[in-house]
Formats: C-alpha cells, structure tokens, sequence
C-alpha cells in the first residue's frame, strides 16, 4: 500500500493500482449494485484528456513535456490498457466527479511512473492542475457522455441495424412473390404477398436508422469549455472550440461546441431524445420479432407459415419444436428498452439550476440500450433471419381457403350474392368454389379465372 | 353578474353559479386542457365537509343551525345535484387548493341561499371561516382523494372485476373436459384441458383482487386533522379522530385517521401502491385478453379454437370475420393504465418538504385506471367471456396431431426409440401412429392405448 | 326512434341523431370510461372523406351530385356543426372502424337529409359504397390520425412553445447584467448571471422545438390508398396520391402519400417518435418550472432570488405567501405527457401482421399531450414567466457572501493560501475579505479589486 | 478441448468447464450484451436441483448413490464454488432453458467427476434424465426466480431499508425538541419540529416494508411440479409438494406449491407486484433523498438547516463545499428501480398460452432493483444519516422571522388585524413584532408571549 492524499488528507491505496486518494474513497463510500463505468465511457474520457491537453499546450498553458507524458497515459486509456484502474461504480456521485477524477487521477500516476517518478507525489504530472487543467467534471463527464454515445451509435448501433435492415431486404425480395393470407385484428383478411409483409419491416427499419440519425447532432455538440456552471470560468477564450475540433479529429466525428453550455451542463435532453428513438427502434423489433414468431408458430398447430432456423434442442424428446429463441432475446431486449427509457427521461427532468446529478444512472443506460440492440439485431440476423424458410404448402393452403377471396367477386356477381357465396361457404364448412357454383352464380371455370389472390396484392 | 371577494380584492361571478372568487380566479388562470375534477371526487369533498362540519358542532366549534345548513348544501353535493358548480380543471395547483375552495365556496353560498341569504355574503355561512373550519386543503384535498379511491375500488372496480372472475370460472368448469394442446414459446407442446387454461386466468384474477385488497388499509387512512403542514394546527385534539370515525359511519367503510400526517401530506405512496396494483391486474388482463384473441383467431387462417360472440359486422363483406373487439378495448385499457401508473410515480415521487404538489394529477389518473378497469372488465364478461364458444373440430385436430404426444411413449418404448418416431413423423408429414407402426415398434391397437391425450392432463 | 340497418340486421336509433346501425352498436358494446373520440380526430374524418370524395369524383367513380352532397356533409363535420353526432368512445375497437362508420353513418344520413331523402334509406347516399368509397377503416383511421396530430402540433402546439420561448428569452435579456451566485448540486457554485441562466431554458426549447419539427415528415405520410391490408385493393392506382395531394390542400400542410402502406397500418413508430419529442419537451420543462419556483421559494425562508407573480390568494392570513401554482400545474403536466408516453409506446409496440389495434388510445394520448403541453406553456407565459421579478438584495447578498469567490484569488495568491482563506472564512463565518485581510494575504483594497463576480461570469 | 453431446450433435467445450454442449451452443447464439445469469439466481438452481433430487429419491425414482453425488454437487452450486460454470447471457431463450441446462450440464459433469467418470459422458449422472428428473426449464426456471427473489429481500433489502429506518428514527428522536419552518409549496408555513419532518420519512418506510412484506406470500408459492406446462406430465402425485417443502427447509423460508400452475408458468404478477412494492419504496426514497439535500443546501446561499457529513473533496478549493453525493446515488437509484419496474411490468404483460418467456430479463431487473436499493440503503445510512448535524442558528433563524407566526396572533387579535400584522412586515421588511407594537395592537412582551413557534408545532 502506499499514501495517496486529496484535500481531505492522506489514504492507502494498493501499490499495485494507479488510482488516487479520490477513486479510493468513492470505493469506500459507493459500494452500491455491480454496475461499473463501462468501458465506452472510460475511452471517451480518455480521449478528452488527450484532446484537452493538446489545447493547452497549443495555448501555452501546459509545457510540451508534461502535455506528451499526459498524452502517452491518455492514449493507454484510449486503447484500453488501463481499464482495471477505473473500478468506479454507476452508483456514486451524480456529476461523474468521482470518475473523472479516477481519470485524472490514473492518467496522472502513469504518466509519473512513465517519467520515472514517484506515484502518488503528483510530480510532474498534478490530477487537478495538468490533467484537469482548464477543466471541471461537470464539463468534461457530460462531454464524454457525448462521445461514448455517439461512437457507440455510430459504429455499433447503426451498423448493426442496417445489417439486419439488409437482411430483412434480401427476404423481401425472396419471398415478392408469395401470395399470402393477409390478417388483421389476429383475423383472415384479403391477400398480399410475404414480400410486402417484410417490407413493413424494411420500412420500419429504414425509418428508426433515420430517427436515431436525426438526433446525433445534439450529441456532436459537447459541454467542454463551460467549466464549473457553463460560463467557461478559467478558461482560454478559444479552449472550447479547439477541444471539441481536436476531439473530432481524433474520432473522425463531427463533433463541435455546444452552443449554449449552460443546458450542456443542466440538462440532459439530447439523451433523452436519443434514448426515445432508441425505445422506437425497440417498439419497431418488437413488432417484427412478434410477427415472425408468430408466423413461425407450429409446426402443426400454429400458423406455421415460415419455418425458423433450429438453433438449438427446443426439447430433448420432439424433433421439429424449434422455439423462437432469437425472437425472445430480441423482444426481451426491447422491454429493457423501453424501462432504460423510462430511467433516463425521469434522471434527465431532473436537473436543478446549473446541474444535472443524474449523469452516470443516464449514460450507463443509454449505452446499455445502444449495446443491447446492436448486439440483438446482428444476432437475431445470423441465427434467425437469414434462415428463415418458407412453408409454401401451408402458406398456399390458407390462402385459397380463406373466404375473404370472396371480395374479388364483388365486381362481377356484386356485394349481395358474393356475400351469399361467403355465408354458404361459412357455414357449410365448404370452398367458397364449391358454394359459388352450388348457388347457381358462376361455373367453376369462371370461378377461377376471377378468383386469383395474386391478381389481389397489387394495389 | 355578481361581485365576490377575497383577499385578493372583487371579481365578477355568474349569477346563476354558487362558486366565488377564488374558484372564478381559478377558472382565468388555469385554462390548461380539458380534464375537469372528476364527479368522484366531488362527492368525496362533500362527504368530508360533512363529517367535518358534524364533529365541529359535536365539539360546539360550530353553532348547531350553521352546521345544519352547511350539512344539508354538502348534502346536495354528496347527491351530485351541484356538479355543473365545480368546473375546475385537474391542471391547477398542486394541492387541489382551488377545488377545497371551490366546495368551500359553493357550499357557503348554496347554505347562504337556503337561509334566504345573499350570495356572496358570506353570512350567515363563510366559506373558509365555517365551510373549511378546522380545515386545510393541505389535508381535506388527500382526505377526498383516499375517500374517492375506495369507494370506487370497493364499489366499482373489485365487484366488476370479480363479475369477469366469475365469468371466467363458469367457463373452466364447462371446458374442464376439452383437451387440447398446449403451447410454450407459441410452440405446439404437451396437451391440457381448456379448462385449465382458463383456471390459470382465474387464479391471477384471484391474486389480483387480493392485490388491490390489500393496498386498502393504506388508503383507509385519513389525512384530516393534519391541517396546514401536519401538526394539526388550529384543530381540537379530538378533531382528526372523530371526523375519521365520521367518514367511516357516512361511507359504511373502515376509514381511520393517518398514523402520520406528516407522510400523508407531503407523499402518496399509498395511491402509487394501489395504482401499482392495478397495473398488475392490467398485466394479467393483457395476457387473458392475448390469449382469448389468438384462440379466436381465424376463422379459416388462424388457431381457431374459440369462436367468438359477433357483437358488430366485421366486414360488410365476409360472414365469419368476428373482430376480437371486446379483446382490442381490454388491451388498449391495459397500455392506459400501465401509461397512469408511470404519471402517478413520477408525480408521488416529487414531493417536497411537507406538501405534495402533484395531488390532482394523481387522483385524476388513479380514479382513470379504476374507471376503465371497472367498466372494460365487466364489458369484456358480458360481450365475450360469457359467450365463448367451443370450436372442438379444430381443438381435436391439432392435439390428435400433434408431434408432442410421442412424450407417451418414452415409458413404454424409450426415448431414443420415440424420437425416431416422432422424427420420422415429421420429416414424412404422417401422424405419429402411422410412424410408429411403419418401424415396427408398435401395432396401431398398442399405439392407440398408448397414447391418450387426456391421460397426459392429470399430474 | 327509427330502424337502421348493417349486415347484423335493424337497430333502433333515436330519430334526433345521423348515425346509424353500426354507430348504435358501439354505443350499445362499449361503454367503457368517459373518453370519446376527441374533436381533433372528428374534424381530421372530416376532412380525409371530404378529400376522397373529391378524388373519387375526378376520377369518375362517383357522380358529381353526390360527391357535391357528400363534400357539404363533411365541410359540417370538419367545422364541428354535427360533433354531437359522434359520440363514440376511445375504448372500441383498436382499428378505429366504428368511428370511421360514425363518421360515413353521419356524413351518409345528412347528406341524405341535404338530397331531401330519407334517413337511414342509404339513399342517395350509402354510407360504405359511397361515403367509404375506396376506403377501409384500417387506412382512414390512422390517415386522420396523423392529420389530427399534425394540425395540433403545427397550429397550436408549436406556437405556444415558441410563446413561451420567447417570454424566456424576454426574460434571459432583461436577466442579462444580473450576477447571482451559480448552484451545482444545489450547492453554491461560481457565479453567472441570470440571464444566463435563463439562456439555458431558451437554448432547451430551441432545440425541443426542433426536435418535435424533426418527427414531422413521418407524420406527413398517410396511409390512405392502403386499404384493408396494405396492398391497396379496390382502389385506383392514382387514388393515394390524389388523396394526399388533396388533404395537403385542405390544411395547407405538406401530406404526402406513405411510402409504405404496409408499415403505415401495421405499425405507429411516427406517432411514439413524436410523442417521444413531446416527453423530451416535458422534461424540459420540468427542470424549467423546478428551477423557477425554487428560485422563487420563501418569501423569508427560502432562496428568493426571483419574485413570481401573486395570481391568487396563497393564504387568507399570510400576505406575501404565494404559490408557484402555474409551475405546479405545469410540473403535473408533465408527468402526464411522460405517462401518455409510456402508454402509446406500449401500445405502439403491440402490433400484429397487418394492424395494429392500439389506434384510438395511441391518438387519444398524443391529443392529450399535445393539448396539455400547448395550453400549459401559454398559462406558464402569461400567468408566470412574464410577471417574473427579480429581488436584487437577496441576489447580491447570496453573490457576494459566497466562499466560492475565493477561486478569482487563485492566480494571485495561489491556491493553497486562498484555500486557507476559504476554510477561515467557513470556519468564523466571516466574509472572505475578512478572512483574507487577517491572514495579511492582502489588503481590503486588493482583495476588493480582485474579487469581483461580474468578472467570473465571463469565459 | 472435449467433444459434448445433445440431440443435436456433437460440439466442442473447453476442457476446464463443466458445461456442456446446451450451454456451448447458447454462448455461440446469444453473444448479447454482458450481462449474465446473477449469482442468486445460480444458487437458487442449486437448491432447487438439490431439492428436487433428494425427493427423487426419497420417491423411489432415483438411486440413492446417484442422488448423493447430484446433492454434493448442487452443494457446490449453491455455495458459489462453480460460478465460473455459468456464462450464459439474461438475453437468451425466454424461458430460461438454456441456464437450466447449464445447470444440469455442470451439475452432471462435476457429478462425474466426483465419481471418477469421464465428463461428457452422461455416466453415472445424466444432465436430464438425472438432474432434471421430473422438471422441465418451465417449472425450475421460476421457481428458482422465486427463491433467488425471496432470499435476496429477507436477507438482504429488508434488513437494509429497516436500517435505514432505524437510522432516521435515532434522527428523529434527536431532532424532536428542534422547532423549525414548515414549508408548503417550497414556500414559508406554519412551524413543525425536525423530529417531526422525520418522523414522516419513518412512517414512509414503515409503510413500505410493510408493502414489501405483503407481496411475498405470492413469491412463496413455487412452480416446480408443473412441468412443461402446468399439468405435472410426468410427476409423482406428490413431487410438487415434497421439492416445495424440501425447499423451505433448505432456505428456512415458508415456500410452498404455488395453488395453480398454469399461471405459475404462463404469468409473473407476483413479481410485478414485488417490483411494485420496490418501486414504490424508490418513490419514497427519492422524496427523503431530496429533502436532505434541500436542507442542507447551501453552505450560505442555500437553506443551510442540516450539515451533512463531509466524505470526500467537494472541490479542491472550497471548504465547506460537500456535494451530497450519497443523495445523488440514492436517486439515480431511485430512477432505475422505476426503469425497471417498466421493463419489468412489459415483459410481465406479454405471456402468450402456458408460457411466459420474458423470465430472465423479469429476473434479472427484479434482482438488480433489490440489490440497488438493498446497498444504496446501507450506503446511505452509513455515510449521509448517521453524520447529519443541525445547523441550529439558520433553523431559529428562519422560524423567527416567517411572517407565517402571525397565525398565533388570530385568537388574540382576530385575522383582521393579524392580517395588518403581516402585510406590514412584509411591505417593510421588519419583523412581526416590529410591525405589531409600531401598529399599537399589542406590547412586545405581550407578542412575545404569544407568539412561540414551539407552541404551535403540537396538534
């Protein structure tokens, strides 16, 4: 163990760890869940420092030998080679101080022990004075927030829904020309085609990619430069907009400086937003994931329409139980969806005057959501939709039994006698042929030539 | 037009309504919406300024021919016979001030009225004065708020709900002996009868009404007494006590007064409690009203087990396509009251010191959730429950042919042996006897003695 | 009474009424709650049939007389002269088709009263054939719910943010040159000044006022020309996007024709993406309202910086006590608008196949948030924001007595002698001068010319 | 690398684990998200199995000495030693399967391995013959979701939220004789004592253990003996019974046969309702949260009533700065419990036929809600109530001067004067006896015999 000291003294803290007296004391007083800072958060951070300390060297504020020993730490951070020394809970202080100081803290000790100094002595590198230089936590946690979300979405989230958004596509065109029953309210309606079925989903799909993407440049505006309450207080004039240009840089995304930072700091309402069109997305899969179990249903007493991909023994006794396994992962997904939301929306109307204290409980579920349906769409495609198969005898089953055919014959018999055919059919238990011609109103020849659901799937 | 007064000076009134000044201020100043306070509450005021005006005679507070007056206009609001003189909306102060003074006033001048006074006056009736001696809206606006919600639990919701419990029981007894399969992840599974799938919705009916019964002592507990912030302020140590007991004789319901009136001032815990009971019994009635409407799907495409009441036309095209309505209502219900049940926690959740200040909002949503419940529960017993029929062709052909009888078997040949069966019957498209004797294992006399899908019903 | 008639055979129907057999039904089948379909939908009904009759028309598949008598029928009901004529009730089926019959029943019987015909006769004008003409109740319903919505948004919703919006703002410059202590963890923070501060509920608006602009162009997409499925079947092939175009028309609001019909019955993602927005803006202004009244709060025993408007009287005995009551009314509205949220989502997420059946509740909520936050945002304005005070001694007193000014020593003193100068000061409660002076730091005249807050309110 | 086997084939598992080839294929299948199976859910399998074999084999149905190695094994299951053996993700099957398996694979392997047999041999001890001898995923799955939950709310919430309580009852007791301003609508009211303002957060709690408390007979009641869908297909008579009983006395818990099945399987309203309960305390719990961080708001522009105890470096510069941070992590905490009730309630809701298969996203939200609150409960009495101190002179200070006493003087002076009494206070910023003997209505020593906040904070 050796001595680590804050303002409010000294406490041990193991050799082995590069935290200081700050981390140490949140682990004392935050013992609360298991939930961690994840990972994406800590890589944001890591990227402010390093960007932060770019600036302040180009200011003049930093010596160049303290800005490169801080940027060489920094870029550990990045990369993930220190996560173990970020062992800070969700469940500490609202601002993020206590993690942000874990950063500095980290960053700091590295970059001692990388100039051949002594941890803990905050020489050459000070937590406070060089690697928070020009910085409060509650700028610099709500603009790591910001990073880590939107690298998230960007490179996991979006792809991963437009994965599965490609693979709906590709069984769009499979299945354009197979006439199905159409139901509405769970009942037998007119025709369409399983194509335009799963273009409702492409639809669906195409338009949550676009909502998420509407709410990114609220996330690309960050709160760094407004320091303590937003008003930038010891700061360089042109700090904010230097750091948000070089954090750009560093992600290749187009972040910029929040327009006003007073909101940046209070309020958490681009998260939220986000957040709701992540609960969209989750509203949109589970409708789909709904739908193709459904369809999938059986295999001899359900709909049985499609047959699903058997990933997995459904049971050890009955070949052909193959349950819908990648539809329950999905679907439970999307109740946690839609319960993050809820969290984030009552953290984030939450904010008093210049502060928000619900940051980390915020970011910890907005990244929890954005994983969690990266990770389902891209696995709800390689093991369900990809394989989905057709019953085509089935499909061709219902379809020409079904007595909503009976609408074709409007135009030819009119309303009055086609509704005869269908009630005779309906209750006689007969095809709609069979009581069509029983009723003296068409051969059965002419019958099938105006009775054709395919001819009923082209508006 | 008339002038009334108070301590914020004159203001026109209409003639014709018995409201003074503050609910007149109330109407200009809160033109938000248009929920007004619901009839329940109304009379729940009247009821407490009753009993409040009893204990303040019985305590010679209040002379005997005043509080017979105030008695006898509170009696007219207890009737309903002055509603259209409460036209105050829900979106007002948090507290409920301005309908305590709404009663107040309206009560005042309608006992003003009966003695041959002049509205207005405030003699011989004052409307804080005598009206609300004793009183603050701190305490009477909760006070009616737990009064409303039992009486509408006690007289409304629970026997409605036990009317659709009792419907659902008739229905397990008639369908005790019809078995038919059973369905796990919407996938075909061992067979039950429909009677004991029916007796599952009762036992969470059962559980339910036991929910909601046991969230009612809580709100058996009145506020009154607590006046102003909870101490109790200007009232007789017996006041809070007796005007319970008082509620209680005039309600027929077991109403006493709040242990703490601190807590029943300034949280509602008690109604996010009881709405939260709700929300489990809208969480039951989803899955009862699923379920009802999947096995009525069809009547050619679907499962087809039930055939449903055809309350309205369907289609004006196809006999047979009975829509699920009673089922869509049931459900659109359940999202409703699951949607209060959020209003309501966020709103119990923000109280502050010693007020509340979501009070209306809150009552307004819980007596919704009651209301809908009530009525949706009782529609749904009588346009459907009650007249669900039994499609036994369709039951019996699905569980004759399921694969999952060969769970039969195992005792009698093995499971290796009857997973080749039920392989063979699938991959072949034949029923499982047919299998079973093409590879020898059994003959179809063995087979059918075997295999008895009631027998597999009884544990 | 007189007879009406539908596929189910003649039902009584009080001669004073336009609706007819299907209507009567409903009425009789679904009396559930007090909610009916609200005036916004009606109007919306209206004005998608006065537009498909057109279209229906110009493309020769209804005669001119009729179209003229079906059209002058719906210019009645879009101006709210027949509202008393559609008394249906949110809580029928989830499609909405027994409001869409209400309205061809109503439309069709006073259009025949127009033609001197017979009500209920179905002649001159059938309420399916003719009045439904191309229609199903599966893309009507949802084509006047986005009608209905975007109305509501464009023309009411939206002003009034931007009314409040620009009170702020009103506000944000008058508050410009006032330094007030900052708060962050509602603990005294650096100053700002409070035009800053009220920057920030500007700057949130702007953005919620953009965002909700952002959900629109998926609710300009209108299923109409999908019919019962999706597909389209049994109209003409230019019907959707005439219908559109002639709806964009009418409201002088760009409509254009869903791209995807299929989704657009099946699914309601636009309508929980801009309910979405709305809770966005919701908790908004719940840190708005919270941050006003606390910053309102006392008048002698809380933070009192700001002096809010006396609307009603607060008390009978206490002048100088008044409520925050518009931040009350506006607080619980939020709450609302974030449970209607949760209600839409779910039902939003419930979708089946061809339709989702959650229809009237989804709309019925997005109504209500729309109303609710479009009037609490003016009663907020004009009841609240605009009568805002400021109470200068207290905001000097709390600026100037804050130990947070001792940062502005850092670069002169140094942090730890300006560290002592705090602890000093917190420790004898006296002012940091004081402290400052009697450490022999500085002299009072230094100390002066250093610590200045107007100064650190500046970045 | 070894070879294991289902009825799927043959896949490869590493050497080191005990798992086999079910719980290989779900790590392929289900790589989403991190959260896996918790640690109270793996130990209440454990039990579960161990209970379940030791009634096998007291029935006869299984052999002794393969009983005893399957109890060894579960031993070490439920004492943690085998958690390295259970990487299953919550986003899995629905039902909870695949952890079953798990379950029965490492309890079979390591089984094995005390016999000295081969792993993956299925010899002595089958992974499903054996271990999940008369059970079924659908009956284990929520029974050990049932004991997981009850174990973890006696053992662990309860005990903490009654520390909690007991600690705010010490608080109580201390701050009884402390007379301080009550605050209605944040505004100045009548006095009450801080022991009295407590009391009220003690009775919050009293009345939510009590909730608690109330939800759990229905968690007492277990699944096991319903088998694949609630019929007991393949059980003894009295396997239900007999495991419920074993059960309770492992635990030392009254779990007992849940009265019906079907629903057991196929609905979780008990554990929305206990998530309820758990909500309803975060409800509570946020209220208490915000009014100490309210009160002790400041150090001088706040309302400075308590100090709160001092844990870490508010700031580096500022003594006297202590953010309430243990207020800010009971908060955030408060927002997820309510997240998680709505993930909870959803996936609840959505039960289709004999199953429900939202369980283990059910499970895990429910376990993640009790160990928030159960540590943040702890957290928050150790490091916030314990070390709150009254800062006396703000709190005598703000009582003297509440214009609010001036009620005292009504029974002295009437209302009218009282009323004089006031508005001259407030106009001239003066005191109320100031104002009172300037207005000649009394003496000062007559008001100061009169007006004394103490007596009026007693009912």
């Amino acid at each position: 163990m050796r001595k680590e000291k804050d303002s409010m003294g000294e406490i041990e803290v193991p050799n082995e760890c590069y935290w200081g007296a700050q981390t140490q004391r949140s682990l004392q007083y935050f013992a609360i869940g298991k939930d961690v800072m994840p990972r994406e958060m800590i890589r944001a951070i890591g990227i402010l420092k390093k960007a932060a300390t770019k600036v302040n060297c180009d200011l003049n504020k930093l010596a160049f030998d303290k800005a490169k020993l801080i940027i060489k730490a920094s870029d550990e951070v990045i990369l993930g080679k220190l996560d173990d020394h970020f062992p800070l809970k969700i469940w500490q202080t609202g601002s993020g101080t206590q993690t942000n100081m874990n950063a500095n803290e980290v960053i700091s000790n590295r970059a001692i022990e990388l100039a051949g100094g002594i941890l803990g002595s905050k020489e050459p590198i000070h937590p406070n004075d060089h690697v928070n230089m020009s910085q409060s936590s509650n700028d610099t946690f709500p603009t790591a927030m910001h990073i880590a979300a939107v690298e998230e979405i960007e490179h996991n989230l979006l792809p991963m829904v437009t994965k599965l958004r490609e693979a709906l596509t590709l069984k769009m065109v499979e299945f354009n020309p197979i006439v199905k029953i159409g139901r509405t309210h769970l009942m037998d309606a007119v025709p369409l085609t399983l194509g335009q079925e799963f273009s409702g989903y492409v639809s669906q799909l195409d338009k949550d990619i676009d909502r998420i993407k509407k709410t990114l440049p609220d996330l690309y505006e960050l709160a760094i430069g407004g320091t303590a309450v937003g008003t930038g207080l010891n700061t360089h004039p042109e700090f904010a907009e230097r750091v948000a240009d070089e954090i750009a840089k560093l992600t290749d995304l187009p972040f910029i400086s929040a327009h006003n930072k007073f909101a940046a700091l209070a309020a958490h309402d681009a998260m939220i937003m986000t957040s709701s069109a992540l609960k969209t997305l989750a509203c949109s899969l589970m409708k789909i994931a709904n739908d193709i179990r459904w369809l999938g249903s059986g295999p001899r007493c359900g709909l049985a329409e499609l047959t699903l991909p058997e990933n997995e023994p459904g049971s050890s006794i009955m070949p052909g139980k193959v349950n819908p396994t990648q539809c329950e992962a999905m679907t439970m997904v999307c109740a946690q969806v839609m319960g993050n939301d809820m969290a984030i929306s009552v953290g984030g109307s939450q904010g008093n005057f210049e502060l928000n204290v619900f940051k980390p409980m915020i970011i910890f579920n907005l990244l929890n959501s954005i994983r969690l349906l990266a990770d389902s769409c891209s696995s709800f495609t390689d093991h369900l939709v990809l394989g989905i198969k057709v019953n085509h005898d089935q499909i061709n089953y219902f379809v020409n039994n079904s007595l909503m055919l009976v609408t074709a014959l409007n135009p030819h018999i009119g309303y009055d006698q086609a509704a005869q055919v269908a009630k005779k059919a309906y209750k006689e238990n007969t095809s709609l042929q069979q009581a069509c011609v029983a009723l003296g109103f068409l051969s059965a020849e002419e019958f099938s030539a105006i009775v054709r659901p395919e001819d009923m799937t082209n508006a």
